[in-house]
């Protein structure tokens, strides 16, 4: 691209930085910004720059967050007992989103993964073990995805919890709510047979 | 969406404000910068700043430069006597691209729209008749959009000069390069058939 201003040329290169964003979508980007006034673009890039400044991440649970402790471990409506293990903060955001949850997380940040070299210690397991050890939990919740890593960590946090005290669940695994049994891939459908529930 | 932090949601509120980019797809750029080393993020942040302080547009031209007279404007290297009248400085860019093209630019920043409420005189074309009157050119290319819009603009700028000594031209319409004639649209491929050149 021949871009006509090297100010220009810079914005786009740093925009195309983003994943799944090209050249193309970056010039776009720069022309609306061009086209924003001053403040605007002021309060975006500020927004941007408070992101590495004021965020770290909570020294209980590893979920994002402004302050040492995050908002859900530092709230006393939340039920402190249970713990749902997730793989990352994304996670707790869409948990967060069903309006059904509760209790308190913990972000693994990652999952164990020997093919890429991520075993336990590489991930945040051993603070959880310290948790548990440390303060009364009843249940420690997986919510971890169906693969195969995520199956391998629920399994290792399983088999580590077993002489505990504590109820270790997993969140099910079955068809989509809503989905039809046509499209659902044949696995899945398998799973959700062995799985069945008792309903009467 | 529930977002753990403050900080996090207005990043994800200021980067959704670009066109075509929604919360998730800001919630992913935010995932991405938050990983980057605090100097990648302030020289993006930088680089957005600078769009709207180190840019202004042309004074003969009005193509985005960082100076009062753009790159190609001030360059000897480019033949003064030839003006390429294009609609924005996008396009400019995409002219550029093509190596073809080694005269100067005038961006009009619009085009003539009747039911837009657009006029000659909301787009740059009076300062594109006092260059021609106080410089000599030889030609105008028009190098506007095939499209109602470009048409008139086309139409109205050709009159405007139909007395004056100077060569005016149109980029050439007709089917793709490298396009299959299936595939071309019924009525770009019957324009391709009256505009028809002779080769033998």
């Amino acid at each position: 691209m021949n871009l006509p201003s090297k100010v220009l040329e810079t914005a786009v290169n740093e925009l195309s930085q983003f994943p799944g964003i090209g050249k193309k979508t970056a010039l776009r980007m720069v022309i609306h910004l061009m086209k924003q006034p001053e403040e605007a673009v002021g309060s975006l890039a500020k927004a941007i720059i408070n992101l590495k400044t004021n965020l770290q991440f909570c020294s209980i649970c590893h979920n994002v967050s402004e302050h040492e402790h995050c908002d859900i471990c530092s709230s006393i409506n939340r039920n402190k007992r249970v713990i749902c293990v997730v793989k990352d903060f994304q996670d707790c955001i869409s948990i967060e989103s069903t309006g059904q949850y509760n209790g308190t997380y913990h972000v693994l940040n990652g999952l164990i993964s020997p093919l890429d070299g991520i075993g336990p210690e590489e991930i945040n397991l051993s603070t959880l073990f310290l948790r548990i050890d440390q303060s009364e939990t009843d249940e420690v919740i997986l919510a971890l995805s169906a693969t195969m890593e995520g199956d391998t960590t629920a399994f290792y946090i399983s088999k580590k919890l077993k002489d505990k005290s504590v109820k270790v669940t997993q969140i099910s695994r079955g068809i989509s709510i809503g989905g039809e049994l046509e499209f659902a891939d044949e696995i899945t459908l398998g799973r959700s047979l062995l799985g069945r529930v008792q309903v009467g």
